[in-house]
């Protein structure tokens, strides 16, 4: 047999998934696919030629390269740090978790913590806890304004959600984009200028080189803290190691930030000595903000490997220059 | 002086308003239509032959009354209830505290209280405490269906902000109501259908004859526990009177519901004593949910006098007959 031959019956496809939902997606692959076709690892062992796609998720770096009939490969959730940072990745396409059903979910995470924060929900929360009955002020959404870094899919439906709730919304980017009804600023010269009008920080920036590390104490102190939110708050829905775990709770204890929302960190699951499970004005997550369904997920993967078998090019494939 | 030359000059304006906010309206209205113009209840005393409009809330009954030259009363907040208790009120026109402002701050509760129980919130919240790292399944919102009580500017307006995040929702008003994209029922006849679809039944009805206990133990039993929400959820951002306490507490711990944000009381403020303020499954706050900006409510005012000095009806006012 031919290589070409062999490459052409390499339609096999392999699922190699991380975590709890790992057995799941075996169980839903094999329903659309027939089991016939869907391969395990690691109970599915070499050779690994008859693989033609596969499904990843914090999959062991080089297991992708063993694969020499590869055709795709199907990253299983929002973020592709951990499947880029493969350093012998092969060459084929690598196609993003998108969808309309991950970026309405990230968004309901995204308006719910800035609706927290809003109607100061905390406060009371406190309140109910001592059995006080008092209202505050309540200023409108018009009279803040919500920031959000990262204006892909995701960012682009939270940020008209937001606008629809009220809320004036600014939006920062690496390269310069075009939201309806949204003041946009980019790249570094645009950075301070944003973070001057921003009062709630939404962060929904990929892991690159580039955001590793970026949400750090100089950058939280140049956030606006004498708007009508009554201080500086960060949510964060994107990627954990954009952000400095110390330099947020420096940030809390010096008044830079009044709250955040974290749904994501360098660590997961967060360590349990950490101060941030702990800290009266910080919400911790599971980093559960954009969970997709994986029958959403699966039949978005069977789409495409079907435009791939009629010989159209993929959709949502990453870009490896930019790593997003 | 005849009575309709009295009539005639008699356009001053009538603070009479219990709260915290009482004193910010009298600088508001003053700085408004002029020191002159603004008398405060009770410091300006009778006769009260000069006043052409009130601006009420929760005033003396009889207090209208006694103004024999009165044009029209400005309710200043969304329940007309107290007000429209007054045996002996004047048959002048009863304008409501409408604004899109009002609409869009009853709406921003609902949509945090419904995310918080859709995202399980509480649940996080209470891992957070123990220090847990566990993510849950996630339905998606178009696998839950919320069904609002009340389908006037408030209802439509938050029915309309749930769609756009993905929810379905039904909608029961008194008489019959077309909402786009809402499936509807109306009167006593359509009530247990709309109750068997909802699993998150917000309630935004006024307080009226017919209303007052509606949200009983009975009603709440009707709910659908079924669904994707993992149980029946009540968010009440109407009137306290419409629901009874011990009932949401009944049904709490049969398992009728599974929890509970309630934003009004029949007593308010809710008595130390009541078991609400400790349940861990409900949420209670001290009726802020539709707290409209005095400024903004202050512009409206003068907007409605402005028509009436030129011959034009009010508007927004109180049906007597219905109640709202």
């Amino acid at each position: 047999m031919t290589r070409a031959s062999a490459a052409m019956q390499a339609d096999a496809i392999l699922l190699a998934a991380e975590g709890e939902q790992a057995e799941l997606y075996a169980r839903l692959l094999r329903a659309r696919f027939g089991a016939q076709r869907v391969r395990v690892w690691p109970q599915q062992g070499e050779p690994l030629s008859e693989i033609g796609y596969a499904c990843v998720w914090k999959a062991p770096h080089g297991l992708p390269a063993r694969c020499p009939n590869l055709k795709a490969i199907f990253n299983l959730g929002a973020g592709a740090d951990h499947l880029l940072a493969d350093p012998v990745l092969p060459d084929v396409p690598v196609v993003r978790a998108v969808h309309r059903d991950l970026s309405m979910r990230v968004s309901e995470y995204v308006v719910l913590h800035v609706l927290m924060v809003h109607r100061r929900q905390r406060l009371y929360d406190a309140q109910q806890r001592e059995g006080v009955w008092q209202v505050h002020a309540q200023p409108g959404a018009n009279e803040m304004t919500v920031g959000i870094m990262g204006l892909g899919h995701i960012g682009q439906h939270a940020a008209g959600l937001l606008r629809a709730l009220g809320f004036n919304v600014v939006g920062w980017s690496r390269t310069q984009k075009s939201v309806p009804g949204v003041e946009t600023f980019h790249g570094d010269a645009g950075l301070d200028a944003f973070l001057a009008r921003t009062e709630i920080l939404v962060c929904l920036l990929p892991a690159t080189p580039q955001t590793e590390g970026l949400l750090n104490l100089a950058l939280l102190r140049k956030l606006r803290r004498d708007g009508a939110a009554g201080g500086a708050f960060l949510i964060n829905a994107g990627r954990g190691r954009v952000q400095v775990d110390a330099d947020i709770v420096a940030a809390l204890e010096e008044g830079a930030l009044a709250g955040a929302a974290l749904d994501v960190f360098p660590v997961e699951p967060l360590p349990a000595d950490s101060p941030l499970w702990r800290h009266p004005r910080v919400t911790v997550t599971p980093h559960n903000a954009g969970d997709i369904a994986p029958e959403i997920l699966v039949e978005e993967i069977a789409r495409q490997i079907a435009r791939c078998e009629r010989g159209l090019p993929l959709e949502n494939t990453i870009d490896r220059t930019r790593g997003y």
